[in-house]
């Protein structure tokens, strides 16, 4: 029944390793490789297109031509066509019911296809370049159901106009982050040990990953900029038009993260004040020069006044004067500055518990709203403190109707596992951009990014990910972490996308029915292993929303009072009675009221609070019980085992996939299940160790508690 | 009545800065250098002590001539004589009544001297050179008494043998631990980026202060070898004759760590097996080509089978083979083997409380005594843990009589303060060097040590301590923690001074009268700060000898849970109830029980163990109380308030140095006084939060606790 396979491209060859395949391997391309393909229209990405179907159609034995805008017109029989309708006439190949009717909903865009199969012949139409290089993406997604039956003609846009990831890559070794900071794949695919890797072959190959799942913008340097980094805007400029020239074809403009200093660290100006017209003639030029090189440069990423970093509140400025400055210059180019809300007082002091850095955001960006021009967006990590496994949504997103807002997430899993943990982080995303801000009758985070009009805020604005892609075989250390990176852009252009269904394409995908030897188990043991692995991952680690008790030193294991006293602002106020952090307004932080009603009033309340967060917003005994009916302590700790005995269950399911899977990404995921068994089991021990120690309460059943 | 004053050698010119002169200033030389000297006697360490009357009294105004032992004679009158007295004649100056009578207490040895003062003549006589040196040092340590009045013959000789600083620095700066492992002085003086500093203004003016307080043996290299440092035996051993040849003129033999594994990446050997020929015929000839380089060369520093380290356990062997291997490669020479006995698990899994990392050395050595060759000086940290601010003495020094034994202290602040707090440890080491391990009427450590007879081990051994040195133009970082590595170098050669004695003999050496504004008060405010400053950082960090509450990340600053679940094997096991490890042989780990009576009694009982030990032996509930009549928990509060209020007590006391006394060193230490009340206030807050959190039981005083 079983048989042993192997994906060919997972194999090493000379020089530079192939990387895995990932979601393109060369069987998904079957079902159109097989097929007579028309491919019509001008451009870059056309021509992409085409020589994608061309490739696939030598590997499996179809046909494929080509016809211009200029009206020549192909007249052999065809299967599938991929077709540029403006400017027209479309080639007789497209049926002529096709073209007769609207475009179902309004007009394609500049990302969007529209997808029909008539008489036998399946139809991809848009109205510019980037929309057709969806349109065959999508193709490869649908597999053999795009050439079967017939489908009425259905369009196809991106929700949000950019999709976007953030290399936290650093060009020269960081010598504390190193290489990439919060990379758990190895070194970047970018740069190595000051300069550009220049490894071509696997910057193509991501590229078409990322236009596989929807991803069309990149930033290429760490958000910390180093001095090296800095470079890259001026005299390093260079590095930036090669990535650049590399990554156009698949629809990706390339982004920058730039100091606030540089006018000083670069341009030798005595200062970098916002207000200055030195500084401001300063960046319009340095940006002409930059568009000069690369006219769809994508803008600017800042990181100012933010753990150390340079900003405006240096020379007295607020955050409006500073991103406007930089918006300012950008702005005649068509790009924007992502200007990151992640600005909070990195040196608290725990004694103090009126400061609260979860209120940080919201107190420093809302009184700016209506201040920032039109092409800044204010990028807002998903919730108010770092990437935790469970936080509630950022009140900032419901709070800037006047501003473009921007939410982060992060594909890197720094607070999730390192890639050594699977932690599928769909359906946590998708939790996070189905919240609605006002109210269940109300718009949600993706209403509000997709600039759907309502109550609120409506302005625009995209998602964007730090990246979890290194220069390791499988991309991200994790072959199973590939699927989190696969899901961001799947999101991204459409927020509504269940979880489970992502990672069915996901499945379908990287692993072929013709190429594992039991597909149906495959698929089983996939779901049962990831769909709830997020949950599994929050059961072992922090209990009930209350977050960071994770060692300091690398963000990775259990450290219940790692963060206890520090200087970062994240506590879980633990004692002999109780635990958690009061941010209501009665008698904490106030930070509940950054929300509108009726969030402001649940959190606020311990009788509403949801259970998954109780301990983010209140102090509570041990005692007290929770909805599900089970006390605070209890819950600790039969979470804690559950979660353990979870992932043994994972790990034995996995091992069901030996031989049946590739051989090196079966062994990978085994390695990484020991650890992330190995891993649980200290969380494990540890939490539960502590709150034992701290609270006398036994075990109500009888577990070994050290 | 003050005067502001500045050492000029404390200022830096062009290059490499001139460091502080600590205990050799120009000025202490004034006594004798206004003297009329003869020096007589040949030999390298002569013509040192000669070159230094030179300068001095080139300085002063005085005068020095020379006889060699080919029998010439100065004729003009002088008022000191130094001579080597073997072989004779003595020149003429000394006066009759100085060589008629024998040496008071036996022959005078390598490095003793004997002192007299008869009819207006200061006489020091010596059989050695070296002896000559260190009878030339203590002049300068008695100033203007040694050439006042008359003394009677008086015979001084080092209690031990050997007085060693093991240096843990790196040639090739090392990713994580830098130049130097836990150096808090800056870099190395020895080596700097991969090579040697080669700054040997620096090194001779260090060989000189060690010769001065008594240090006559240096191992110039990190007991952890990398592999650059491993070839310091081999290929890169010409370094190593370039500092010897620099520090022989002061006395000091130069020792180098090893790594037990170089058979294996030196000499290409399939195995570093202690059994094997090949590996035997590697180290004997290897050693042989290092002593016909060096033929003084003091020998090898091993830490094996520890943190990491290569050792015997690679092969099946036990340590005696490891020692003796390298050991039978040194005998011929005169070298003896370092052995460090600092062997234990550091891969601990805390849930398993019946592994005690204080037990290790002892479990490992004990069985072994007697197998060790003659020239293997077991080398023991002079607690069962890691140079922690209280432990008791380690059991191993009292369970060896057929070993010799070496005693290691720890000058370098890894958990004292690191050089940044005020922390003056002579009372420590003399406390340790006072203890009898087999009951008050018995013998001390330092009788073992120093080979007095009587029941127990007297094999003899030496005096180690791990240096606290670097490029700081003060050596060490802090200006006062100078003292620490001058008591290390008198207590060596005498262990039986009080420390308050040694911090005056530092304090005129350091701050002559002649230079500082008003000498009783420098003295009054230097014992005002330092005579019981060790105490004092003991109350403001862990309490009542549990040990090691600190940060992880580089041992500095509080972290009170900060190895609670480590693998490091140093925990406290404070829950609600009750804090501290049961070591007893009854119901814990029975570590006391390696203890001969009566110490093994006392620590056992709940009631006889000392205060200061209590939760290093036995883990009592919060409400326990001391034989000092208080609670455990008000001691911890207690002691946490007071311990901070006497650091800003300290802090005051010194402003009152204003200038009285040099201004950079006024200077750097008020800087260190800032930072040593910032960190003793979080030690008090982070630990008593800590503990209130925990019991819940409030201070009896009503203090604020966070």
């Amino acid at each position: 029944m079983t048989r042993p396979v192997t994906v060919p491209a997972a194999e090493s060859g000379a020089g530079e390793p192939r990387p895995h395949p990932a979601w393109l391997p060369p069987q998904a391309w079957r079902p159109l490789g097989v097929r007579r393909v028309l491919v019509h229209g001008d451009g870059l990405l056309v021509d992409t297109v085409f020589a994608e179907v061309a490739q696939a159609c030598a590997a499996h034995g179809g046909r494929v031509d080509r016809t211009g805008t200029d009206g020549a017109s192909a007249v052999d029989p065809v299967d599938l066509v991929l077709a540029l309708r403006d400017p027209g006439p479309l080639p007789s190949a497209v049926p002529a019911a096709v073209t007769a009717g609207p475009t179902p909903d309004g007009p394609l865009g500049d990302e969007g296809f529209l997808l029909t199969r008539v008489d036998d012949v399946t139809v991809v139409l848009a109205d510019a370049p980037a929309g057709l290089l969806y349109g065959l993406f999508h193709l490869v997604r649908l597999g053999e159901a795009a050439h079967t039956g017939d489908h009425p003609a259905r369009a196809h846009r991106p929700a949000l106009r950019r999709r976007m990831l953030d290399h936290w890559d650093n060009v020269a070794v960081h010598p504390v982050m190193g290489q990439v900071e919060r990379g758990y794949a190895g070194g970047s695919i970018f740069w190595r040990d000051g300069g550009p890797r220049g490894d071509r072959d696997r910057l193509r190959a991501y590229a078409r990953l990322l236009a596989a799942c929807g991803v069309n913008a990149i930033s290429v340097n760490n958000v910390n900029v180093g001095l090296t980094e800095a470079r890259l805007l001026t005299d390093r400029l260079d590095d930036v038009v090669d990535l650049a020239d590399l990554l156009r074809p698949y629809g990706i403009r390339v982004h920058l993260s730039v100091t606030f200093a540089a006018p000083v660290v670069l341009g030798g100006l005595p200062t970098a004040d916002p207000l200055d017209d030195g500084v401001r003639d300063w960046w319009e030029s340095t940006t002409r020069r930059v568009h000069a090189r690369i006219p769809d440069f994508g803008g600017y990423v800042v990181k100012a006044d933010s753990e150390g970093q340079p900003g405006p509140f240096s020379y007295g400025r607020d955050h409006a004067d500073g991103a406007n400055l930089l918006a300012a210059a950008l702005a005649p180019h068509g790009a924007v500055v992502h200007w990151r809300a992640f600005v909070y007082d990195h040196r608290q002091d725990w004694r103090d518990r009126t400061t609260d850095r979860a209120r940080a955001a919201y107190d420093h960006f809302a009184p700016l709203d209506g201040r920032f021009a039109d092409n800044v967006v204010l990028q807002v990590k998903f919730g108010p403190v770092d990437f935790q496994p469970r936080e509630p949504v950022s009140p900032v997103i419901a709070a800037m109707p006047a501003t473009r807002v921007a939410v982060e997430l992060q594909v890197t899993q720094e607070y999730t596992g390192q890639q050594w943990h699977a932690c599928y982080l769909a359906p946590w995303w998708h939790e996070v951009l189905a919240f609605r801000p006002w109210g269940p009758a109300e718009r949600s985070v993706t209403d509000v990014l997709a600039d759907v009009p309502g109550p609120g805020p409506h302005r625009g604005g995209d998602l964007v990910a730090v990246a979890n892609v290194g220069d390791d075989p499988f991309w991200c250390g994790h072959p199973l972490a590939q699927a989190n990176l696969y899901a961001f852009g799947r999101l991204a252009w459409d927020p509504g996308l269940a979880a489970d269904a992502i990672l069915d394409e996901w499945i379908d995908l990287t692993f072929p029915a013709s190429t594992v030897g039991d597909p149906a188990l495959v698929r089983e043991t996939l779901h049962a292993v990831l769909d709830d692995s997020w949950r599994t991952y929050e059961r072992y680690t922090a209990p009930l929303g209350v977050g960071f008790m994770v060692n300091p030193a690398g963000h990775y294991g259990p450290g219940v009072d790692g963060y206890e006293y520090s200087r970062w602002g994240t506590y879980h106020f633990a004692d002999r009675d109780g635990v958690g952090v009061d941010r209501t307004c009665a008698t904490g932080t106030g930070f509940a009221g950054q929300y509108p009603p009726p969030w402001s009033q649940v959190y606020e309340s311990l009788e509403r609070c949801p259970d998954e967060l109780l301990l983010f917003f209140h102090h509570v005994p041990y005692s007290h019980v929770l909805h599900s009916g089970v006390t605070v302590i209890q819950h600790i700790y039969d979470t804690h085992f559950a979660g353990v005995a979870e992932v043994v269950a994972m790990r034995d399911r996995w091992t069901r996939l030996a031989g049946v899977i590739d051989q090196a990404v079966y062994d990978r995921v085994v390695e990484r299940f020991d650890e992330q068994l190995r891993c649980a089991t200290e969380w494990r021990d540890q939490v539960n160790t502590y709150f034992f120690r701290k609270s006398g309460v036994p075990d109500a059943r009888g577990r070994r508690i050290h």
